[in-house]
């Protein structure tokens, strides 16, 4: 096992992987705003729809609408699934018309019970169908995404050996595919194994750029994408909110339980903790989620949603372009012991100062100053005093809203707090 | 990071920290029935109540008639929790009275801010409370866990130092503690820093049993578990469903989001895979899981009890044992390209085993006769099939229930499959 690379490229799937499941259509506006946040927010790859048959997968019938709709910052790549060769003309279409994507994804498994029972083809019929789409998608100056589902497993025919993922793969890169993914179809992935098999992959194929997918069926996913981090791996794909991951098929059930992908937020989270960057901004990505939730109408999968990010961690000395308007800063603690009496102006400014220290190290020259503020209760000789804020504006000047309670909920101080950045 | 010791101890904590935060009260003789089972069944630790105030965690306020109605396998340790003196007399009674627990939890926190938060204490007023409470539990006979909450980060503090956590550890021990648990109260923890922890943790502690115990706050729980296990842990908390982990407490709140324990059920699921003995079946785990999810009312965190075990995995050949009466086996699939017709009895026979198959690899002489199948449908020249079976008598002569259908649905056999082993 190595060490994670120090930066890596996530790919945002919630607009394809993640909502291809749902079962109300979300809105062509909805996915375009939602896609255009993603790559402002700095994603530099985003599955944007699939060009399913639309009466197969209705959530997706928009997919020339959405493409039409979406900006292309000059750094995003935008991902399409391509399952056959029309949906390919239709692809092929929009790109000559100036709005295509810049890769597609091209699916194949290593399983063939796998292909049988979900296309009703054989190994060689679903290569020789996959071989036209790779070279026309090339020839039109896309990139490919060859992936290789039932990599880890197979609930038809349990056990899927390695030689076959690895004859795939050869193939795959014979035909000029630009990545390739092992995909957990299924779920049936474990770190242990996904260690093994990485390890292998990448000695066997020294170069080759490997996508790292992982559904959540068992509760697996976040350490089988920890796994193939640590395998070296530098693409990661994941869906906000840990939706998804559920291929939606006329055919007879296979498998069972939860599906879903790695979810986003917490998988960056976790990378920013083992100090590897992503190029996001673990609030705004928790922010994004919030969005995703509301518009699938539900609480989603993500835990870092609601517990936020570890405090302090890995932390930079505040700024202000850390304190967004509208944010709430966490509650700290202030536990107060001495004189029983009216709270002191220095007191209150001195818990303000704790309890932002409690989030940030505070650089040297910040200013603090509350003389607004409304002190409302004196303290006991013992108190436990809980201070949090809301940002109003931010910049050199920034204004905070406090509140400070004690323990019963009293109202101790609250209002404003003016913090000057040097 | 090292490799998983071959054997584990699982602690079961389902019917103290799952259920602490449980809307419901759950009725005494349910909480026993599931201990029981519990112990039945392998677990060779678990966590059977709480000894709180009755009035601050109603959920505990039958502790003692708990104790009272266990049945006591030998080999079995049964864990209480003890938040003060007034507990422990309580609890010391029901010793004397031969229905106690073997060991007991104290707790105290690495961060004093959060002490102060949730019991409006100093760490030395803890420490000195903790002592009396260590001593004479050890002289009544109890084995003491010393856990040491927040020891992977505060949310009210930040950072926590470990200098403080290695205090607490020799302060545990010089006191006669017989486990040390590093608690991450509020689910800080993750996975890269777990293995730092315990390898510095190991290091200067050798010999010493350390607990791994971790909660779900930000989706890490099992990953976290995991990186315990790989750092060379044999003692392990979890709550079937992944449910609890929620202190339920009259204090404001201190920190946000979803909580719940690394969930017992994809926790056997991957040490399994990694062929790290449990002494349990997870078939026998995912049922009592089930059992938990019908007395709390609702689906719970478990991911393995929808998806089942991977197949084949670690499989060991078909045995009796395996075919528990009422047990569905997952469906096989078979593809049929050849002549059109009535389907064969002998092609039957075929399906049928290459679907078990499936699941474990046959013994050499198993017998498998389908003579009473109802042949209902013929076949088309490409077909997709799909047999599942459902186990009716288990023994030498296993009987199963097996069904056959075409991808529409339509039933091709289904019937008596009889089963004979050496």
């Amino acid at each position: 096992m190595g060490k994670p690379p120090s930066r890596v490229n996530i790919c945002e799937c919630w607009a394809r992987d993640g909502i291809q499941g749902e079962p109300e259509f979300i809105p062509t506006a909805t996915k375009i705003a939602m896609i255009d946040r993603m790559s402002r927010m700095g994603f530099q790859r985003i599955e944007v729809t699939s060009f399913s048959h639309p009466k197969l997968v209705r959530q997706f019938s928009d997919a020339v609408e959405v493409l039409k709709g979406l900006h292309r910052p000059p750094d995003t790549s935008f991902i399409a699934i391509v399952p056959n060769e029309k949906a390919l003309d239709r692809l092929l279409d929009c790109c000559q018309a100036g709005y295509g994507v810049d890769e597609i994804t091209a699916i194949i498994s290593a399983s063939e019970a796998h292909l049988l029972a979900n296309l009703e083809r054989t190994m060689d019929e679903t290569k020789e169908a996959l071989t036209r789409i790779v070279r026309r998608a090339r020839q039109g100056g896309l990139k490919v995404i060859g992936c290789i589902g039932t990599s880890f497993g197979c609930p038809l025919a349990g056990d899927v050996p390695l030689s076959g993922v690895v004859d795939l793969t050869s193939w795959y890169l014979d035909l000029g595919a630009d990545y390739i993914m092992l995909g957990d179809t299924t779920g049936e992935a474990n770190p242990f194994q996904v260690r093994e098999v990485y390890a292998e992959m990448l000695d066997r194929f020294p170069g080759v750029d490997f996508i790292s997918h992982f559904h959540d069926t068992r509760g697996l996913g976040i350490a089988n994408s920890m796994a193939a981090l640590e395998a070296g791996l530098v693409f990661h794909d994941c869906s906000l909110g840990g939706i998804g991951g559920q291929p939606k098929t006329s055919r007879p059930k296979y498998h069972e339980g939860l599906t879903g992908n790695t979810c986003t937020e917490d998988l960056v989270q976790l990378m920013h903790e083992a100090g590897v960057e992503t190029g996001l901004d673990l609030e705004d990505v928790i922010e994004i989620s919030r969005q995703a939730e509301s518009i699938c109408g539900r609480e989603l999968l993500g835990h870092s949603t609601r517990s936020g990010p570890v405090r302090h961690r890995a932390a930079s000395l505040l700024q202000a372009v850390s304190l967004k308007p509208g944010r709430i800063i966490p509650p700290s603690l202030y536990f107060h012991r001495g004189d029983k009496g009216l709270l002191e102006p220095e007191l209150a400014v001195r818990i303000i100062k704790e309890a932002l220290a409690n989030n940030w190290p505070l650089p040297a020259g910040l200013g603090v100053a509350a003389d607004e503020l409304s002190i409302q209760a004196g303290l006991g000789e013992r108190e436990v005093l809980l201070t949090r804020f809301k940002v109003l504006e931010s910049g050199r000047v920034s204004r905070l809203e406090a509140l400070c309670q004690k323990s019963n909920g009293e109202v101790v101080f609250q209002g404003p707090v003016v913090l000057t950045f040097d």
